[in-house]
Protein backbone atom coordinates (compact mmCIF):
# COMPACT_ATOMS: atom_id res chain seq x y z
CA UNK A 1 0.00 0.00 0.00
CA UNK A 2 2.13 2.63 -1.06
CA UNK A 3 0.21 5.43 0.11
CA UNK A 4 0.72 4.54 3.37
CA UNK A 5 4.69 3.40 3.02
CA UNK A 6 5.16 7.01 1.81
CA UNK A 7 3.22 8.37 5.31
CA UNK A 8 5.85 6.45 7.40
CA UNK A 9 8.54 7.47 5.83
CA UNK A 10 7.31 11.06 5.61
CA UNK A 11 6.00 11.32 9.20
CA UNK A 12 7.56 8.69 10.79
CA UNK A 13 10.44 8.61 12.92
CA UNK A 14 13.34 5.50 13.76
CA UNK A 15 14.49 5.68 17.80
CA UNK A 16 17.02 3.23 19.33
CA UNK A 17 16.22 -0.20 20.06
CA UNK A 18 14.31 -0.79 16.34
CA UNK A 19 11.38 1.44 17.50
CA UNK A 20 9.07 2.84 14.65
CA UNK A 21 7.30 5.71 15.98
CA UNK A 22 4.43 6.39 14.20
CA UNK A 23 1.80 7.90 16.95
CA UNK A 24 1.29 10.85 14.76
CA UNK A 25 -1.58 9.23 12.69
CA UNK A 26 -1.50 5.61 14.11
CA UNK A 27 -1.27 4.87 17.45
CA UNK A 28 -1.65 7.90 19.74
CA UNK A 29 -2.87 10.57 17.71
CA UNK A 30 -4.96 8.37 15.01
CA UNK A 31 -5.97 9.37 11.41
CA UNK A 32 -9.45 8.06 10.82
CA UNK A 33 -9.68 8.63 7.11
CA UNK A 34 -6.06 6.65 6.78
CA UNK A 35 -8.06 4.15 8.83
CA UNK A 36 -11.03 4.09 6.60
CA UNK A 37 -8.13 3.80 3.52
CA UNK A 38 -6.60 0.72 5.58
CA UNK A 39 -10.01 -0.96 6.01
CA UNK A 40 -10.97 -0.78 2.07
CA UNK A 41 -7.30 -2.16 1.67
CA UNK A 42 -7.98 -5.35 3.93
CA UNK A 43 -11.28 -5.43 2.19
CA UNK A 44 -9.86 -6.43 -1.32
CA UNK A 45 -7.45 -8.83 0.69
CA UNK A 46 -9.75 -11.49 2.50
CA UNK A 47 -12.30 -13.45 1.43
CA UNK A 48 -14.67 -11.39 4.00
CA UNK A 49 -17.86 -13.52 3.22
CA UNK A 50 -20.13 -15.29 5.95
CA UNK A 51 -17.37 -12.64 8.48
CA UNK A 52 -19.18 -12.58 11.89
CA UNK A 53 -16.23 -10.36 13.94
CA UNK A 54 -13.39 -8.29 13.69
CA UNK A 55 -11.02 -9.61 17.18
CA UNK A 56 -8.26 -7.41 17.87
CA UNK A 57 -6.42 -6.29 21.11
CA UNK A 58 -6.50 -3.54 23.79
CA UNK A 59 -4.76 -0.69 23.17
CA UNK A 60 -3.45 0.67 19.91
CA UNK A 61 -5.26 -2.10 17.55
CA UNK A 62 -9.04 -0.66 18.48
CA UNK A 63 -9.16 2.31 16.35
CA UNK A 64 -8.01 0.48 13.31
CA UNK A 65 -9.93 -2.22 14.23
CA UNK A 66 -12.92 -0.67 14.98
CA UNK A 67 -13.13 1.42 11.28
CA UNK A 68 -12.47 -1.86 9.81
CA UNK A 69 -15.71 -3.75 11.22
CA UNK A 70 -17.66 -0.91 10.53
CA UNK A 71 -16.35 -1.16 7.05
CA UNK A 72 -17.23 -5.35 7.15
CA UNK A 73 -20.73 -4.68 8.65
CA UNK A 74 -19.86 -7.02 12.18
CA UNK A 75 -19.13 -6.11 15.44
CA UNK A 76 -14.99 -5.81 17.13
CA UNK A 77 -14.11 -7.41 19.57
CA UNK A 78 -11.08 -6.30 21.68
CA UNK A 79 -9.49 -8.83 23.95
CA UNK A 80 -8.96 -7.23 27.46
CA UNK A 81 -5.13 -7.51 29.10
CA UNK A 82 -5.33 -9.53 32.63
CA UNK A 83 -8.59 -9.06 35.13
CA UNK A 84 -10.52 -5.70 35.82
CA UNK A 85 -13.51 -6.08 38.16
CA UNK A 86 -16.46 -6.10 35.34
CA UNK A 87 -14.98 -9.22 33.88
CA UNK A 88 -17.09 -12.52 35.30
CA UNK A 89 -16.28 -15.89 34.50
CA UNK A 90 -16.94 -17.84 31.25
CA UNK A 91 -13.32 -16.61 29.35
CA UNK A 92 -11.31 -17.50 26.76
CA UNK A 93 -7.50 -16.79 28.12
CA UNK A 94 -3.83 -17.07 26.46
CA UNK A 95 -0.98 -15.90 28.25
CA UNK A 96 1.49 -14.03 26.12
CA UNK A 97 4.93 -11.75 26.64
CA UNK A 98 4.78 -8.45 26.22
CA UNK A 99 8.19 -6.94 24.59
CA UNK A 100 6.87 -3.11 25.31
CA UNK A 101 6.14 -3.75 29.09
CA UNK A 102 8.60 -6.82 29.67
CA UNK A 103 6.28 -8.64 31.41
CA UNK A 104 3.86 -11.88 31.04
CA UNK A 105 0.09 -10.53 30.15
CA UNK A 106 -2.94 -12.57 29.71
CA UNK A 107 -5.51 -11.56 27.38
CA UNK A 108 -8.82 -12.17 27.78
CA UNK A 109 -11.96 -12.39 26.07
CA UNK A 110 -15.42 -13.30 27.11
CA UNK A 111 -16.61 -17.06 25.90
CA UNK A 112 -20.10 -15.08 25.27
CA UNK A 113 -18.95 -13.47 22.47
CA UNK A 114 -16.91 -15.90 20.76
CA UNK A 115 -18.07 -19.58 19.67
CA UNK A 116 -18.04 -22.01 16.99
CA UNK A 117 -20.25 -20.18 15.18
CA UNK A 118 -17.99 -17.05 14.18
CA UNK A 119 -15.49 -16.54 11.64
CA UNK A 120 -13.03 -13.89 12.54
CA UNK A 121 -10.56 -11.29 10.89
CA UNK A 122 -7.97 -10.68 13.11
CA UNK A 123 -6.79 -6.91 13.15
CA UNK A 124 -3.89 -5.27 14.83
CA UNK A 125 -1.69 -1.58 14.19
CA UNK A 126 1.67 -3.76 14.43
CA UNK A 127 3.21 -7.45 14.13
CA UNK A 128 7.10 -7.59 15.20
CA UNK A 129 7.71 -10.63 18.04
CA UNK A 130 4.22 -12.01 16.87
CA UNK A 131 2.99 -12.65 20.41
CA UNK A 132 -0.08 -10.47 21.17
CA UNK A 133 -1.15 -11.95 17.62
CA UNK A 134 -0.11 -15.94 18.86
CA UNK A 135 -2.69 -14.95 21.93
CA UNK A 136 -5.32 -13.90 19.55
CA UNK A 137 -5.42 -16.59 17.25
CA UNK A 138 -5.35 -19.03 20.33
CA UNK A 139 -8.65 -17.65 21.61
CA UNK A 140 -9.67 -18.11 18.07
CA UNK A 141 -8.96 -21.95 18.68
CA UNK A 142 -9.93 -22.05 21.52
CA UNK A 143 -13.60 -20.63 20.71
CA UNK A 144 -13.46 -23.04 18.04
CA UNK A 145 -13.92 -20.14 15.65
CA UNK A 146 -12.43 -20.13 12.21
CA UNK A 147 -9.50 -17.74 11.71
CA UNK A 148 -10.22 -16.03 8.27
CA UNK A 149 -6.74 -14.54 8.04
CA UNK A 150 -4.77 -11.12 9.91
CA UNK A 151 -4.53 -7.71 8.65
CA UNK A 152 -1.76 -6.09 10.18
CA UNK A 153 -1.01 -1.87 9.34
CA UNK A 154 2.58 -2.45 10.10
CA UNK A 155 5.43 -5.48 10.34
CA UNK A 156 8.68 -5.48 11.55
CA UNK A 157 9.50 -7.90 8.68
CA UNK A 158 13.59 -8.07 10.44
CA UNK A 159 11.47 -9.45 13.85
CA UNK A 160 9.65 -12.93 13.71
CA UNK A 161 6.61 -12.67 14.02
CA UNK A 162 5.18 -12.74 10.55
CA UNK A 163 7.64 -15.41 9.05
CA UNK A 164 6.27 -17.38 12.33
CA UNK A 165 2.71 -17.07 11.00
CA UNK A 166 3.04 -17.77 7.80
CA UNK A 167 4.73 -20.76 8.73
CA UNK A 168 1.76 -21.49 10.14
CA UNK A 169 -0.32 -21.59 7.52
CA UNK A 170 -2.01 -17.80 8.53
CA UNK A 171 -3.71 -15.52 5.73
CA UNK A 172 -1.06 -12.77 7.39
CA UNK A 173 -1.51 -9.40 5.26
CA UNK A 174 0.87 -6.87 6.21
CA UNK A 175 0.13 -3.30 4.60
CA UNK A 176 3.62 -2.11 4.94
CA UNK A 177 6.84 -4.19 6.03
CA UNK A 178 9.62 -2.36 6.84
CA UNK A 179 12.76 -4.73 6.31
CA UNK A 180 15.48 -2.10 7.42
CA UNK A 181 14.67 0.98 10.26
CA UNK A 182 17.86 3.33 11.07
CA UNK A 183 19.74 6.31 10.52
CA UNK A 184 19.48 6.08 7.03
CA UNK A 185 16.24 5.57 6.66
CA UNK A 186 13.44 3.15 6.41
CA UNK A 187 13.22 0.36 3.64
CA UNK A 188 10.21 -1.66 2.76
CA UNK A 189 10.03 -5.37 2.02
CA UNK A 190 9.86 -5.15 -2.11
CA UNK A 191 12.06 -1.96 -2.85
CA UNK B 1 -31.00 9.07 23.01
CA UNK B 2 -34.25 6.70 23.53
CA UNK B 3 -32.72 3.93 21.26
CA UNK B 4 -29.47 3.73 22.91
CA UNK B 5 -31.55 3.47 26.76
CA UNK B 6 -33.66 0.94 24.96
CA UNK B 7 -30.33 -1.17 24.14
CA UNK B 8 -29.51 -0.85 27.66
CA UNK B 9 -32.30 -2.06 29.40
CA UNK B 10 -32.86 -4.79 26.72
CA UNK B 11 -29.04 -6.05 27.15
CA UNK B 12 -27.06 -4.62 29.68
CA UNK B 13 -27.08 -6.61 32.96
CA UNK B 14 -27.05 -5.26 36.49
CA UNK B 15 -23.98 -6.60 38.73
CA UNK B 16 -23.09 -6.46 42.46
CA UNK B 17 -21.26 -3.39 42.80
CA UNK B 18 -23.15 -1.06 40.60
CA UNK B 19 -21.78 -2.67 37.55
CA UNK B 20 -23.58 -2.38 34.65
CA UNK B 21 -22.61 -4.93 32.06
CA UNK B 22 -23.09 -3.86 28.32
CA UNK B 23 -20.18 -5.37 27.08
CA UNK B 24 -22.20 -6.97 24.29
CA UNK B 25 -22.17 -3.90 22.46
CA UNK B 26 -20.61 -0.84 24.28
CA UNK B 27 -16.90 -1.80 25.92
CA UNK B 28 -15.69 -5.64 24.83
CA UNK B 29 -17.76 -6.76 21.92
CA UNK B 30 -18.37 -3.11 20.30
CA UNK B 31 -21.67 -2.86 17.84
CA UNK B 32 -19.95 -0.45 15.07
CA UNK B 33 -23.46 0.52 13.70
CA UNK B 34 -24.56 1.63 17.09
CA UNK B 35 -20.81 3.60 17.58
CA UNK B 36 -21.91 5.75 14.27
CA UNK B 37 -25.48 6.41 15.59
CA UNK B 38 -23.84 7.91 18.59
CA UNK B 39 -21.48 10.33 16.77
CA UNK B 40 -24.27 11.75 15.01
CA UNK B 41 -26.12 12.36 18.00
CA UNK B 42 -23.22 14.36 19.24
CA UNK B 43 -23.14 16.11 16.48
CA UNK B 44 -26.23 17.96 16.79
CA UNK B 45 -25.89 18.39 20.41
CA UNK B 46 -22.22 20.21 20.48
CA UNK B 47 -20.97 23.26 18.55
CA UNK B 48 -17.90 21.19 16.94
CA UNK B 49 -16.86 24.17 14.35
CA UNK B 50 -13.03 24.87 14.55
CA UNK B 51 -12.65 21.37 16.38
CA UNK B 52 -9.37 19.87 15.83
CA UNK B 53 -9.27 16.69 17.73
CA UNK B 54 -11.72 14.17 19.57
CA UNK B 55 -9.77 13.17 22.97
CA UNK B 56 -10.01 9.92 25.13
CA UNK B 57 -8.23 7.82 27.06
CA UNK B 58 -7.51 3.82 26.87
CA UNK B 59 -8.85 1.28 26.50
CA UNK B 60 -12.36 1.11 26.43
CA UNK B 61 -12.92 4.84 25.22
CA UNK B 62 -11.28 4.03 21.71
CA UNK B 63 -13.93 2.46 19.92
CA UNK B 64 -16.34 5.53 20.84
CA UNK B 65 -13.66 7.96 19.99
CA UNK B 66 -12.81 7.02 16.64
CA UNK B 67 -16.08 6.66 15.16
CA UNK B 68 -16.73 10.16 16.60
CA UNK B 69 -13.66 11.21 15.17
CA UNK B 70 -14.43 10.11 11.57
CA UNK B 71 -17.88 11.48 12.04
CA UNK B 72 -16.41 14.88 12.39
CA UNK B 73 -13.12 14.78 10.43
CA UNK B 74 -10.28 15.19 13.24
CA UNK B 75 -8.07 13.17 14.13
CA UNK B 76 -8.64 10.76 18.20
CA UNK B 77 -6.46 11.34 20.39
CA UNK B 78 -6.07 8.25 22.91
CA UNK B 79 -4.37 9.33 26.30
CA UNK B 80 -2.08 6.23 27.49
CA UNK B 81 -1.95 4.91 30.72
CA UNK B 82 1.42 4.94 32.65
CA UNK B 83 4.84 4.81 30.28
CA UNK B 84 5.76 2.22 27.82
CA UNK B 85 8.84 2.47 26.34
CA UNK B 86 7.93 4.03 23.24
CA UNK B 87 6.68 7.18 24.43
CA UNK B 88 9.51 9.75 24.73
CA UNK B 89 9.63 12.94 26.65
CA UNK B 90 7.59 15.50 25.78
CA UNK B 91 4.13 14.90 27.81
CA UNK B 92 1.56 15.98 29.99
CA UNK B 93 0.35 13.94 32.67
CA UNK B 94 -2.38 13.59 34.99
CA UNK B 95 -2.67 11.47 37.77
CA UNK B 96 -5.95 9.73 38.73
CA UNK B 97 -7.40 7.33 40.59
CA UNK B 98 -8.67 3.71 39.09
CA UNK B 99 -11.65 2.67 40.79
CA UNK B 100 -11.42 -0.21 37.94
CA UNK B 101 -8.14 -1.46 39.16
CA UNK B 102 -7.93 -0.13 42.61
CA UNK B 103 -5.08 2.05 42.17
CA UNK B 104 -3.20 5.33 41.18
CA UNK B 105 -2.54 5.42 37.40
CA UNK B 106 -1.10 8.63 35.01
CA UNK B 107 -2.67 9.77 32.29
CA UNK B 108 -0.05 10.96 29.77
CA UNK B 109 -0.49 12.09 26.03
CA UNK B 110 2.10 13.63 23.64
CA UNK B 111 3.05 17.53 23.94
CA UNK B 112 3.65 16.99 20.15
CA UNK B 113 -0.42 16.17 19.40
CA UNK B 114 -2.09 18.87 21.31
CA UNK B 115 -1.54 22.27 21.89
CA UNK B 116 -2.59 25.87 22.19
CA UNK B 117 -4.47 26.27 19.01
CA UNK B 118 -6.76 23.35 19.81
CA UNK B 119 -10.46 22.87 19.69
CA UNK B 120 -10.76 19.71 21.80
CA UNK B 121 -14.21 17.02 22.35
CA UNK B 122 -13.35 14.73 24.99
CA UNK B 123 -15.10 11.35 24.32
CA UNK B 124 -15.40 8.06 26.70
CA UNK B 125 -18.10 5.28 27.15
CA UNK B 126 -18.44 5.82 31.37
CA UNK B 127 -18.26 8.16 33.64
CA UNK B 128 -19.20 7.17 37.00
CA UNK B 129 -16.72 8.99 39.72
CA UNK B 130 -15.36 10.90 36.99
CA UNK B 131 -12.04 10.21 37.42
CA UNK B 132 -10.37 9.82 34.13
CA UNK B 133 -12.48 12.98 32.76
CA UNK B 134 -10.75 15.08 35.26
CA UNK B 135 -7.61 13.82 34.09
CA UNK B 136 -8.33 14.62 30.56
CA UNK B 137 -9.74 17.91 31.72
CA UNK B 138 -6.65 18.62 33.07
CA UNK B 139 -4.89 17.75 30.28
CA UNK B 140 -6.43 19.65 27.85
CA UNK B 141 -5.75 22.40 30.38
CA UNK B 142 -1.80 21.65 30.22
CA UNK B 143 -2.19 21.75 26.88
CA UNK B 144 -3.76 25.50 26.96
CA UNK B 145 -6.16 24.06 24.82
CA UNK B 146 -10.15 24.63 23.99
CA UNK B 147 -12.39 22.37 26.00
CA UNK B 148 -16.13 22.04 23.64
CA UNK B 149 -17.09 19.83 26.02
CA UNK B 150 -17.56 15.83 27.05
CA UNK B 151 -19.59 12.94 25.14
CA UNK B 152 -20.14 10.25 26.76
CA UNK B 153 -22.22 7.03 26.05
CA UNK B 154 -23.45 5.83 29.46
CA UNK B 155 -23.26 8.31 32.95
CA UNK B 156 -23.92 6.86 36.25
CA UNK B 157 -26.29 9.45 37.47
CA UNK B 158 -26.25 8.19 41.24
CA UNK B 159 -22.12 8.78 41.24
CA UNK B 160 -21.12 12.05 41.60
CA UNK B 161 -18.72 12.51 38.05
CA UNK B 162 -21.44 14.19 36.38
CA UNK B 163 -22.75 16.29 38.87
CA UNK B 164 -19.13 17.81 39.50
CA UNK B 165 -18.27 18.10 35.73
CA UNK B 166 -21.71 20.08 35.44
CA UNK B 167 -20.73 22.31 38.50
CA UNK B 168 -17.35 23.29 36.94
CA UNK B 169 -19.12 24.34 34.08
CA UNK B 170 -18.28 21.52 32.00
CA UNK B 171 -21.12 21.22 28.49
CA UNK B 172 -21.48 17.80 29.06
CA UNK B 173 -23.63 15.12 27.23
CA UNK B 174 -24.79 11.82 28.33
CA UNK B 175 -26.83 10.02 25.94
CA UNK B 176 -28.07 7.51 29.00
CA UNK B 177 -28.14 8.92 32.55
CA UNK B 178 -28.88 5.95 34.60
CA UNK B 179 -30.31 7.03 37.98
CA UNK B 180 -30.90 3.23 39.52
CA UNK B 181 -30.14 -0.40 38.70
CA UNK B 182 -30.55 -3.03 40.89
CA UNK B 183 -32.19 -6.51 40.51
CA UNK B 184 -35.51 -4.78 39.88
CA UNK B 185 -34.01 -2.62 36.87
CA UNK B 186 -32.57 0.11 35.45
CA UNK B 187 -34.37 3.86 35.66
CA UNK B 188 -32.66 5.98 33.31
CA UNK B 189 -33.01 9.86 34.40
CA UNK B 190 -36.07 11.48 33.42
CA UNK B 191 -38.40 8.63 33.58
Amino acid sequence: MKQFQDRIRAEGRVLPGNIIKVDGFLNHRVDTALMRDIAKEFKGRFDLSGLTAVLTVEASGIALATICAEEFGVPMIFAKKAKSDNIEGGLYKSDIYSYTYKKKVTLIVSSQWLGPDDKVLVIDDFLANGEALRGLVEIVQEAKAELIGIGIAIEKGFQPGGKKLREAGVHLESLAIIEQADENGIVFRGE
